[in-house]
């Protein structure tokens, strides 16, 4: 597996690729078997459907990795945070005004409830190409915690701040437990037959930078530890989303195997000051490859070029979005691949 | 001045302070004289009642400078695209598909529409205390535009990334629009009596970092030596929000005087990494003075401790929020003059 070997060290001729959000709403495919379940939850805790969906892409374009169709918001949902997804509107769950209110099922309830997740990837691994790599996949604790204290997605994430400035001890047993579910779903997605596990603080960003090391950094570490401890060598792939010059630092503390960039960082930066021995991931941004045409064609050039002198994974900065025209991809993989 | 002062290169012994926002909600007197207008637009154009909102916070807090009260969208307003402000929900307004739908005014008629700031201006210099520096602002050309593409606030700035990769000419043409407005405006506020100008960029970090050169550097440097042209040489503050690690090579190219900092940056890093000879202005997070006590005073004390070394405005990272306690502020300054 040309992914899994690049991630553990070996170098490859051209840049692997696959695209966050992959299996999605820019695919006519999967537009029509979306309207097989009413409720988003239910649909990816099918396991024959979260594995139809994660195999769409593979089908379409053949990319290189392949992520199980499943949601960061299956963690919170899973520990008694209800959530709803409302067309137009985004998730909502009821909004934790204090851990006290919190009633944490027992790991293996967890696990239970998450099941249909590690079927999916069984499913889906039995199915895939033999060269393409299946990653599992988990929110981390902070990005969590913002679904779960602001009770929906934010803007300004007013409500997590809060608790994290007027509640730090709470905060702190918040992120805690949540560090610990999302080692147990990752063990069980690992377990499962995940080839590579990816950590995605979504909004690593939204915290200020003076409390990162104890809301990110060190939960992070403290993940990768757990994982390792109890024999899980996978390589990991992190997204702290936002952390822009902090990435340096992320870098050098967190023992992962490849960085994800969004495409609010200075790709010749982060390919000069980030730790020389890990994998970039990125980065650009989703709504070019909408645009697509002679503009792509320059940036993808740019970021080929600029990660040429590291091991380096193409990807876009943040998730494909819904009204991309699915031909810019192919189109994308052939300048990549040519 | 102590604050011009220090602006122009004199050292101080502590840092001169004031709080982005710091005419607004939380205080009881605002909310009161906000009452007597219906519409926030014709607030802010209502020279008597825009000096006193400013007027206001020296009073309670004798802040070392004041901010103009007023509105980065009046730029928008008053180039035609309306401007209405719904409680609750934030601004609206009419969306813009493409350049050509724009009828825009002659400068004269622009400067027109804009003379109630200049006489607030002229109104507040007369009866602030002699040593409380004015500032007079605008928001910065791309920050304008993602408002008037967007036709709102935004959370990805779909709309506004959109046309950079999609319509480039017309973006680059939108945008030197904009910057000519935007230096009208700054020229109206100088001539008035203002004694600083501050250009708020608060969404330069949605710009895309390969296109932060165009979109966002090479604009603040033409306003800035229009500026310079004319003949205005009042020192210059400049808040590119979310720049991060674009900061650095920002602070190089860009011949401001302070670079105000978000409370996402690290600020050790900042300290070390931003070019020297500028004023750095931050950046504690509002929402840590909303919670105040120890977490606040240990957070200031590192803010203080890290600027000793260089030239330093104490502020908030962002605007203060509406729910915060007006004597976490008394608590604040006493910190900070002590």
């Amino acid at each position: 597996m040309i992914f899994t070997d690049l991630l553990n060290g070996k170098t490859a001729d051209k840049p692997p690729v696959w695209i966050m959000r992959q299996a999605g709403r820019y695919l006519p495919e999967y537009r029509e078997l979306r309207k097989s379940a009413n409720n988003f939850i239910d649909f990816c805790l099918n396991p024959e459907k979260a594995c139809e969906v994660t195999l769409q892409p593979i089908r379409r374009y053949d990319f290189d990795a392949s992520i199980i169709f499943s949601d960061i918001l299956l963690v919170p949902h899973a520990i008694g945070r209800e959530v709803k997804f409302i067309p137009g509107t985004g998730p909502i769950l009821t909004k934790l005004n204090s851990v006290d209110e919190l009633s944490l099922p027992d790991f293996d309830e967890f696990q239970n409830f998450l099941k249909p997740v590690a079927d999916a990837i069984k499913l889906t691994r039995g199915k895939l190409p033999e060269q393409t790599a299946l990653i599992g996949f988990s929110g981390a604790p902070w990005t969590l915690m913002t679904y779960i204290t602001e009770g929906a997605g934010s803007r300004d994430f007013n409500f997590a701040r809060d608790w994290l400035w007027s509640k730090p001890k709470e905060s702190e047993k918040l992120l805690h437990h949540l560090a610990e579910y999302v080692v147990s779903f990752l063990t069980l997605q690992a377990n499962a037959g995940a080839n590579v596990l990816m950590l995605f603080d979504s909004w690593a960003g939204a915290v200020p930078a003076s409390q990162r090391g104890r809301v990110i950094t060190s939960l992070h570490k403290k993940i990768i530890a757990d994982l390792r401890s109890s024999g899980i060598h996978l390589p990991i792939i992190s997204f702290p989303k936002g952390l822009s010059e902090g990435l340096k630092e992320y870098s050098e503390e967190v023992d992962i195997q490849a960085l994800a960039l969004d495409h609010y960082v200075d790709r010749r930066w982060a390919a000069e000051n980030l730790r020389s021995d890990i994998v970039l991931q990125g980065n650009l941004d989703p709504l070019c490859l909408v645009s697509g045409g002679d503009v792509m064609r320059r940036e993808v050039n740019e970021i080929l070029e600029i990660f040429a002198s590291r091991r380096h994974i193409f990807n876009l900065g943040h998730g494909i979005v819904p009204q991309t025209p699915p031909e810019h991809v192919t189109e994308l993989l052939a300048l990549i691949r040519a």
